[in-house]
């Protein structure tokens, strides 16, 4: 069901500054950037890797305000990985899949993501503490 | 500098019961079991996906007992995502390269990691709180 690790998911306090880390420690590049507003987030996506077709991303998310769901990830965990997104080829097919094993879904239906994705996120009380995503990617 | 996201590092209380659960809920599969009394850990790695030349995993680490360090993140933040690992072709060029930038390494020089790699952790204090690993994988 699962296809690969889409991204790694990481709360930061300044998206700028932390891009700029990981593109002069890692030699990693940003190629989206985005505002959701729906989440509250500001992000960067750095491609790792060079496989394109199936490439792997650093997610950086920099919340809106402190009252967004990563500004209270941030007061109470400090800056550090807030989840996973696992690639899948048909989102609705997996979470009705997932749905019927008992894990309660956060979004029972999918919605926009990054990069013109298609995602879903799991209920991390279900999924041993693990903020677990979902991603169909665009054109996929 | 990095390939791939090699694998998520997840902390939970029962192994077994969380490979099950991710048997069950995602189609995952364990492909590789260890004890590395070194780090205090009993793992199990689950590939994610079928292209196994460049495979990422979900590396499930039980604490071998409360003292450890995967012990110590239970009793501080309980289950969920410790650690995130990538996938480097020459690890000591990546410590010299990245140790240079003035990030600290806990590992200075590599050490054995799951399934026959090359791995060293860097400073989550120098790395904006993420645990961060590098992964020479065995035979690369």
């Amino acid at each position: 069901m699962l296809t690969r690790i889409d991204h790694v998911g990481i709360a930061c306090r300044d998206l700028e500054t932390t891009a700029e880390f990981y593109e002069a420690t890692f030699g990693l590049r940003v190629v989206s950037r985005e505002v959701i507003t729906e989440q509250g987030v500001r992000e960067a996506m750095l491609v790792v890797g060079d496989d394109r077709a199936a490439a792997s991303y650093v997610q950086l998310l920099e919340p809106l305000g402190p009252g967004t769901p990563v500004g209270r990830f941030l007061e109470r965990r400090g800056e550090g990985i807030h989840h996973v997104g696992y690639g899948v080829t048909d989102i609705e097919a997996a979470l009705a899949a997932i749905g019927a094993t008992g894990v309660r879904l956060i979004d029972s239906r999918p919605r926009h993501g990054s990069m013109g994705a298609s995602i879903a996120f799991l209920h991390p009380a279900d999924t041993g503490g693990v903020l677990t995503e979902l991603v169909q990617p665009a054109n996929s």
